[in-house]
């Protein structure tokens, strides 16, 4: 129901937000902040009530409801009643609700990677009118958006894109990089923990075709330099052979895709991946008696009085008192203290619970988003390196940068469907400049956007 | 039709055998001989009916067909005419013929190891009176039955099992062992590639679960003596824990399987291992121009400049002139030879048609079966060491070791499952002395059998 001081006759566009945890506060906040002006009326539902409801407030646009994704009458009956749904669901949740959306003739919108049996609901999704719209967060979202703008004015000046190379990385913002690993979770744990274990890294250097086995992944990464921001490392982010196609990056040489971190985490973080300890295939016996200490030796060799210490540095030819080894320690993963879990469980669960106990936000801590993009092509026959970045600050533990670099893109996009700017169908992901124009540019308001830096040549003025 | 000469009055057993590769020479020689005299009728079908009338050559008792295992109808009409049903087709296969073989109240055995989806199917073949018996081979299958024989002999004498270790190999005979691997495919080569990928190995070591990831199994390898035989090394051979119940070791500190191999197999294999080269789960592009030497390229970082040898050496941490390189110039592996494939393929896939041109057998070539089994027991009070252990040399390429100790295990079960010997019901692995009683029995007729050596301690003679 409109309130009255509505004076736009017309009937409110329905969205359905499925989904109420800590990701979507910032898109829940930009909903209800345009709802008023745009004539929306949100629909916000989640496992859980009373996280729906503490999103929604006293909205009188909005109201909360209880789904269980599993429940398909009740999600059927939602997904009709309303024009746009977006999913803020765990990734492998998106495709029963795209199949709804795509059956009931509604727009859907997600951040996260388009799956093969997304994909293949493009065709369906076009002939009906329909934009199923995903990868429109950050990374994948904002990296795409920025990337595409600057390769279509490149290639607009008559540039030719020899290589491209980008990283993003969730980091903590400086003053809350306590500890050696400078690292908190502010995204979903499980994602984290299983970083990169999906398949080889994928990517194009010099022309060759070049492939990275998961257990290699963290040992192969590069120095990035941000100046007052300090440095950060890269590893290599799923199959970057992907995008050569969806970038219009056919001839070019070279193309990756990395993810950010603190020099030193990923040859920390390589003991775990070494050990098998983020294995998520399997189940160990006896969780409910393990202790930190008792999970790293179950990947080390039997010995009734060598210490795990040893074993492990042994193992994996690290000094004791290595960089790594100080970082195993800070977490506590040789106390014996209870791990806290019950049954069996995959070591990935293990691992991410005791990481949990030491990695949480606390209230205060504000986090940090960093994206790089390098750029390297040929204009008017000079060979150019450009590099644009962007860095976003999170205020605390509940208004995250996270949040904000997935909600806000999230939300501008679905304004800009509903208003019939994007006008695009089909299966689709922001790397066209009818989706990425009117994004960024709304985003930029919001102070997020990248910085450009030519580190050699430059374009065109013409 | 039986010939004139059968003396028996009554209906002859008919049994299939689907799939005439090179594995399934013994098993088709030993029903043959035995079908006259045990009144059997025997159809050999395979995708290739030519290599099935080779095997089955002008035996009055036998006859060849062509079968496509995905052509349903005329499978399930073979599986309808026939009492027992071998399944000698890729380990995956085997499921549709066992779900067959259920509906159409057909026995079946296999050599492959039990699926779950192949457990699933006991309590329906229990209750139908039909036996599906699996791991009927050498590995697994006659390490169950001669590991079995001996621990019930121990359990039988009032001994208490502590430990168990079981070791099996497929290599080559001395004087077939040419180059530094000391090895060749002798078995499924895909097999040989994949082998231990499907999961981390799992055991149990001085009471406690141990758990080795793929990327650290060729590097957790331990050495066996055998005296004459020479010195062999072994690394974890899948998930032992899953035998603890089966073998009735419920109360054991240590359960470890393991897989033999000359000593510097494991290190050098390791090398394809670390690359990500026996990776199975995405297609790499180009491999139709691609030679030995880029593939391994593939996998190091690009440079202008450097080699291909130093980049692999030194992301190894190894000497240029050290063994694994050493095996690997032999492999060809650094040759600008083409790799011989068209279109895109695995990197298993692409290192299994190299490894071919080196690792097949040539007419004369002998391979050898190794099994090695340690029991760690007390008996009377005494702790005690015993080792049994089997040697197999094949006769040629064609009479292989290995094809002996599969077919001859299968073939022996088959009769004893006809004649009723075998009378056990449901999905059953050769742990029973029911099963391995009749079965070692008739193997040590044909020389197969272990050996006993007490390393310490020994057995009561009351």
């Amino acid at each position: 129901m409109l309130p009255k001081f509505a004076v736009r006759i017309m009937e409110p566009k329905k969205i359905l937000l499925i989904g109420a945890g800590k990701s979507a506060t910032t898109l829940i906040e930009y909903l209800l902040d345009h709802a008023s002006m745009e004539s929306w009326k949100l629909t916000v539902a989640d496992m859980d009530r009373e996280i729906a409801q503490q999103k929604v407030g006293s909205s009188p646009f909005a109201e909360a409801c209880a789904l269980s994704i599993d429940d398909v009458p009740l999600r059927q009956s939602l997904i009709k009643a309303h024009d746009l749904i977006v999913s803020m669901l765990p990734a492998h949740k998106h495709i029963e609700v795209a199949q709804d959306c795509v059956a009931f003739g509604k727009h859907m919108v997600t951040a996260s990677y388009v799956s093969p049996e997304m994909e293949a609901l493009h065709e369906e999704a076009e002939a009906k009118g329909l934009l199923l719209l995903n990868e429109m967060g950050v990374d994948p979202g904002i990296d795409h958006m920025t990337a595409m703008e600057v390769m279509d004015k490149i290639k607009a000046k008559g540039g030719e894109i020899i290589g491209f190379e980008s990283f993003t990385g969730g980091l903590m913002a400086p003053g809350s990089e306590e500890g050696p690993w400078k690292y908190k979770f502010t995204w979903n744990p499980r994602n984290i923990v299983l970083a990169a274990s999906g398949g080889a890294v994928k990517f194009l250097h010099g022309g060759k075709f070049k492939y990275i086995p998961y257990h290699k992944v963290f040992r192969r990464t590069e120095l990035i330099d941000l100046g007052a921001y300090g440095e950060f490392e890269a590893y290599g982010n799923r199959d970057s052979l992907r995008y050569q196609s969806m970038y219009g990056l056919e001839g070019v040489d070279t193309l990756y895709r990395g993810t950010l971190r603190r020099p030193g985490f990923c040859q920390s973080w390589d003991v775990f991946v070494q050990l098998g300890a983020t294995d998520d295939s399997y189940l160990m016996e006896g969780v409910g008696e393990m202790t930190h200490r008792e999970f790293i030796n179950s990947f080390l060799y039997y010995s009734p009085s060598d210490s795990v210490e040893l074993k492990l540095a042994h193992m994996l030819r690290l000094d004791l008192q290595s960089e790594p080894m100080r970082r195993l320690k800070w977490l506590g993963m040789f106390e014996e203290e209870p791990v806290g879990l019950s049954g069996k469980a995959s070591p990935a669960t293990v691992l991410q619970h005791i990481l949990q106990k030491k990695w949480s936000l606390a209230p205060h801590d504000r986090d940090m988003i960093v994206m790089v993009h390098l750029f390297d092509y040929k204009c008017d026959g000079v060979h150019c390196h450009l590099r644009s970045h962007l860095v976003v600050e999170g205020d605390d533990a509940q208004s995250t940068a996270m949040a904000k670099t997935v909600g806000l893109p999230m939300g501008i996009a679905i304004r800009n469907i509903l208003n019939g700017t994007i006008a695009m169908r089909g299966v689709r992901i922001p790397v066209h400049k009818e989706i990425y124009a009117p994004v960024l540019s709304e985003l930029s308001v919001h102070g997020i956007g990248m910085q450009e830096t030519f580190l050699k040549g430059g374009l065109p003025a013409h």
